[in-house]
């Protein structure tokens, strides 16, 4: 397992010269010029990100990273812990959300343990990767040991290898943890240097008054720990979950081996957000899939510096919104190969 | 063929029982009550449409209507009109953007000559409805008579039923016709009584001096013609496009037989506003595939209360906005057939 440090090393800049190559192939096509707004810049970014100006569908997989999460005893989560094992057992199923989406996306889908209370017996499509049975709570001591969070970074990484061995060429990060909206908050919060309530949301269906005892935990949590924004893996440690980090280790390696990864909502983005603290070159290899109704999505994409391509309203995590998403940078993909162009059409092209 | 009166009285309004008992099938659903969204709006209103809460994935349909503009002859454009034919031809060869999107999202294509300025031999996909070689400018004379206005409000309708007879269960209206956003932006301003600046765009691609001399052409037009906004078959007939009153008839005749509708941009939204403009209940079929870079479609949307599904920067036309929304329709058909339920899966549901 390689620790955080040497993935870092690995990580490049994008290929600038090949998106105005894309640009090129895209103005020869039969439209007007940027017609096909941001499918021309998905495919800009897959081919930068690539670096390569020839462009192919990319076999494409989501990780549902599951771990339990100690706050849930603070109450933070109208639903009781134990949905964490079972959504685990109704992914390898086929039967959540993601499972349905995914596979309208022609995406492969994998389950990873990284820290969820309860023993599941060898499951195909789940890895197993259990680095403790949930995180302590974050409310009362640091929810992980820093050795506990850089364990769970290097299975996200692991993860990431072994799916790019398999043939992945782009990387979904999806999640399940019940309580994980509170543990996201708290980072966000202290990565994004936003209030905690204007970051705090209701998560799976909370309350108003469920709403103001979250955001009173996780100021409490903070006030605790006080961890340092300027060194992300201890605050990882104090506030983050299992999961979480390794969502951030599963960015890291996906930008470190140039595969790009396509963000879901709050949760997912959370670990770009802390693999982008450790490491800025990260951004360039992250598309956001979607905007989330969790109200802290948004300041986590202002500072990734990214722009959605869907906002339906969503709230369910998993990989949802990124798989859904995944159907438009398809198309990006399917546009750029398969459209006629001027010449080989006999269209008329722009009168200068 | 029908006339427009005789459609509008088969057009009933949604079934308002099918959505709640809908709803109820994706509370049952393993997820958060709620938390997919307009994806759970979107099954909602195609039970309302279908007036039943089984789903199906719809058997869809894309019609592009294709049509000359003598309003090309003021310079309107930076593309020569001789592009229409082109692109006709280049729709019946599959290579359009259409195409690629409607081959994404398991859309069948047809093409609709119901006004183009070429003769065409026999194409497979090709429907031959000409109701004159394009229209006059409108700059200097009404676009249309009443009659031949109302000539292609039967052809669009006539392809509806068609296409209806041969199974399709979704429609969406597509456009190709150099010069169509001049007309559209004229009974744009006209229907939804905004000043003409506020709602003409670059089209294809007009510099600043060619959207100045667009919007001076559109008034100095609604200056000649005066059209009533209170009649809006007269006012289809001299600012309108054949293509634009065929997607008037096309809609109507889809929403009499009770068929969901799927809007592309500025030119299938202009055609379903003079629709709704002539029989208000048509609305409860629309859904807004997206909202376009054209500056009056937003205007066209807000008229109909309509909230796009994609916000991609789009302003292609031909239909494919909605080819690219459809991959998100399917998704609701998707996870409202697909999910596993709280009791199938074993999963607890919420502590309440």
């Amino acid at each position: 397992m390689s620790s955080v440090r040497e993935i870092i090393k690995r990580i490049k800049p994008l290929d600038p010269s090949a998106g105005p190559r894309a640009q090129e192939h895209l103005d020869d096509l039969t439209k007007p010029r940027g017609s096909l707004g941001r499918l021309e810049e998905l495919a800009r970014r897959l081919a930068e990100i690539y670096g390569s100006a020839e462009l192919e569908q990319p076999l494409a997989y989501v990780a549902v990273f599951a771990a339990d999460h100690g706050v849930t005893q603070s109450g933070v989560s109208p639903y009781p812990a134990e949905v964490t094992p079972q959504m685990v057992l109704n992914f390898l199923n086929g039967g959540a959300g993601i499972n349905v989406l995914a596979r309208q996306a022609w995406a492969e889908v994998r389950v990873v343990d990284v820290g969820v209370d309860y023993d599941f017996e060898e499951l195909p499509g789940l890895i197993s990767a259990k680095v403790a049975r949930g995180t302590a709570n974050l409310a009362q001591a640091p929810a992980m040991s820093l050795e506990q969070a850089e364990q769970a970074i290097a299975v996200g990484a692991g993860v990431a290898e072994k799916l790019i061995g398999e043939g992945a060429q782009l990387l979904i990060p999806g999640d399940m943890g019940i309580g994980n909206t509170t543990s996201c908050a708290a980072l966000t919060a202290l990565l994004c240097a936003r209030p905690v309530a204007e970051v705090t949301g209701r998560g799976a269906g909370l309350d108003d008054e469920g709403l103001a005892q979250k955001v009173a935990i996780i100021e409490k949590a903070i006030a605790l720990h006080r961890p340092d924004p300027g060194d992300p893996l201890r605050a990882l440690a104090a506030l983050g979950g299992l999961e979480i980090a390794a969502i951030c280790g599963f960015v890291l390696e996906a930008a470190a081996q140039g595969k790009p990864v396509l963000l879901d909502g709050f949760i997912s983005t959370c670990g770009a957000l802390v693999a982008a603290k450790l490491c800025p070159e990260v951004t360039g290899y992250l598309l956001a899939g979607h905007c989330s109704v969790e109200i802290g999505h948004r300041a986590q994409l202002e500072a990734l510096g990214l722009r959605p391509i869907l906002d339906l309203d969503l709230r369910l995590g998993e990989g949802s919104g990124a798989a859904l998403a995944l159907n438009v940078l398809r198309a990006a993909v399917y546009i750029y190969n398969e459209m006629a162009t001027f010449a080989s059409a006999g269209v008329s092209g722009r009168e200068e």
